[in-house]
This record gives C-alpha cells, structure tokens and sequence, in this order.
C-alpha cells in the first residue's frame, strides 16, 4: 500500500491534504480518484484514505479509518555517524530508517576524508533527508526520522551520552563486545549508536568518548567497514530488544 | 595489515607464492621488499610473511609466523539469495562475507526479474567471487566464503534445509518471529538463511519452503528491501550466536 507522509494539521474535516511532489508521487504510481492508500501523520497515526482529487497544486483525500502505525519499535535509537563520502552516508541514512532508527546524527571526524559545511552542507542535508523520508515510506514508518548535523565530535558524543544505553564502536576495543554491552542495560529505552569515519577513530576520541560514559564496544574478530557498522549494531539492538 | 589468500600447496619451504594479480595488488598497495604482510591459506592458518622477490610473474615472501586466523565466526552461516539486478547482488555479497557468512548461494525465484543463464550467468559468478574474495581480505576471514548459484528454488531449500537452524525469510508471515525462531534453536552450528527477490516470494515457494521444514520467519513491523532482509538475519544469528 503506497504510503505519504503529511503533517497532522493537513488532516482535517475528515480530509488529508496532499503536497504538489506527493500528487506528482501518486500520480507517478498511477493512483486513480476512488483508489486507496495510507496517509501517516509522521506522529504514529495512519489514516487510510481514498484519492478524491487531484491537479498540479496538490491532492485530496478522504480519510476513510485510522490506525496507529505499526512500524515504530519499541526502543528509540539514534545514530550518530561520522561524514564520509556520499554514497556511504546515503546508505547509512537509508538503512538505519529501514532499520528503525529514530534520528540520525552526523558529525566531523578528525579522520574524516570529507568535512561539508556551509551551503554544501545544508545541500547534503536536504538530500539526506529526503533519502529518510522515502525510506520511511518505503518500509513503513510511523514517523520520518530526521536527519541533523553537529559540529564537532564533542557535540556527538555528549549527546549520544544521554541514551540510557550509549554504544561506542570502536575498532581497537577488545574487551567489551557488542552484546555484553547490550546485555547490560537490557531495560533501555534509548539508545546512541556512534560510529567512526573510514579512517576509524584516533586516541583522543576515543578517550573523550569513555569520559562521556559511552561504553566502547568491538563487533567481533573482523573488520567492518564505516558503512556497515552502525548498522550491525543498530540491528543486533533491535533484535535484542524484541524488534526483529 | 594487508592481507592475501593463497592455496595451501602455495605455501612451502617457508616461502609464501602469490600470483600475479596478488603481485599487482602488493605493487598498488607500495609494498616494498623487506615489509610484512599477511598470507591466509583460506583454511584458517594466517601466515605473517616478509616480502623477498616480486615481478610481473608474482611475489614471493617468507614465512615469518603462523597463527590460526581470527575472523571466521563459531557458526556456520549459508546465505541463499534470490537472484536480483547487479548492484544488490554485490551488495549482499560483500556485506555477507564482511558478517561472516561460509558461504552464499544464489538462486532463481518465480518473481525474479533477472535471472541470468548460460555465459551471462557464468560471467556474474565470476565477478561475484570477486567480490568475495575482496571482502574476505580486507575485513580478516580465514576462508574466502564461496559463491555458487542452483537452478531452481526448490533445490535451494532443499540445501537450506539441511542446516540445524534453517530460516526462511518470509514477508507474508506473522507468527514466528527471527528471535523466537532462533531461540528455539541456541545449539546451531550451521544456519541457513533464505532471503527473497525484489517481489518477495510467491505462495507455492513459502510452501515448498515450509515443507522441507525450514523455519519460516518476520523480522518485524517494517518492510526491509531484498537486500536488507539477509543481512539482517545474518547480523541477528551472529548476534546470537556471540559473534558479535
């Protein structure tokens, strides 16, 4: 069932209404009047509603029920990856929603081959989150995760430290693995996934991110690339916490 | 530390012989002779070697140290993957072998677009060994994990069957969770996973899986691509079986 996202205060008088690129979308899937599909209010409340009209401006349509949306985990994890070069954080981005993540978070690296900023971050951005909300449509989410950037590593690691369960992955970790780490905090509700850029990364990092309170993790006897990573951890948090 | 498999029988007199591609290889990595790198007989035996002698015809290297590879999990993991268009075949290839899997196995589906016979067939085989071989080397295995293709779906879950735990990754199932199913299984050591084409599969096929008695499983509310749903259950059995 094709799937749009709309904010809540575009449902009302028992119609949701529909951007100018989501008429392009339906009629792109050769959605006719009379035809079905889901509305989600990105706030975990599904609408199924039936195309009533449509033009260049927009779409309308009727909502017929409503459901809470089902694709919500039942833990909230963030991702915090540091940049690297395009296609790789597009993949990250689009995985992690897949994989039910609430937010991603990018940050600089010292390792970091590429560093945006200015315009051609915030281009980087509006790309990156519109490889979100596809992907929210995709596999259906409740919500459209958002895609943010910090600063500076610092920035990351202090608020990653804040989830109840906070997973630094780290290659020259030897001692804690991945699902010792878990085993520990079994009752998180949130959790922070901090992953390194493909150089890995340096001491100092490291350091800062143990002093945060953020527990080092290694993910076994081989050496995951950047891009795979956060999402082996992302998925053994969501199959630990009962989501898979 | 870079890292080459070599067939056993290469390995004598305390001298390590690599071919000609892997002689190309350590000319594009820039090293020199009288550096150190590692040769894995892809039978889980590293050997630390030093370079003595490299022309277009190879390199040779003496064997410094041996010590059993670290990179290959305590379970055996094959992965059958439907046929699909290249790039997420190479995707699930790479990613498999970076998880840990022994070994992948492609096969047609009844809602495959692409499946490729004869020498296209042939010529996709070879370039996914490639793939795997590459992986294999750059994340640490102490096997280059082989890539094989059978010719009709029954045939894969046949061979998928045969495993202590075999999972059938099915979009269409709602009771038996990837979790459930492999706790009811903790003993593993030889694990299947089935995974679908773009399409998913048809009723017949989530049939003919359940009665050769594979485990059909959901991996949740979300819909995962083709390439993601694999991987994910390769993630989680690592995940389970300590691996991770």
């Amino acid at each position: 069932m094709a799937r749009f996202f709309v904010t809540a205060s575009n449902i009302f008088g028992g119609i949701a209404y529909l951007s100018s690129s989501d008429a392009e979308h339906i009629k792109a899937l050769r959605i006719r009047n009379g035809e079905t599909f889901t509305v989600c209010d990105g706030n975990g409340t599904d609408y199924s509603c039936v195309l009533t009209k449509m033009d260049k401006e927009g779409a309308e349509a009727e909502v017929l029920s409503t459901a809470p949306s089902v694709g919500e985990p039942t833990v909230k994890a963030t991702v915090y990856v540091a940049f690297s070069k395009g296609d790789k954080l597009e993949h990250v981005v689009q995985k992690s929603v897949e994989l039910g993540a609430v937010q991603i978070v990018l940050f600089p690296s010292r390792r970091c081959v590429a560093r945006p900023e200015g315009s051609s971050l915030a281009k980087r951005m509006v790309r990156l989150s519109r490889i979100a909300e596809e992907a929210a449509k995709q596999c259906g989410r409740g919500i459209v995760p958002t895609v943010t950037s910090v600063s500076s590593f610092a920035a990351a690691a202090e608020m990653a430290a804040a989830a109840d369960l906070a997973l630094f992955c780290y290659e020259d970790e030897t001692e804690l693995s991945l699902k010792a780490a878990m085993e520990s905090r079994l009752e998180a509700k949130t959790v922070s996934i901090l992953a390194g850029p493909e150089g890995g990364f340096d001491n100092k990092e490291a350091l800062l991110a143990k002093e945060t309170g953020m527990l080092s993790v290694t993910m076994g006897s081989r050496i995951l690339r950047c891009e795979t990573a956060p999402l082996v951890a992302l998925t053994s948090v969501m199959f630990a916490s009962g989501n898979l």
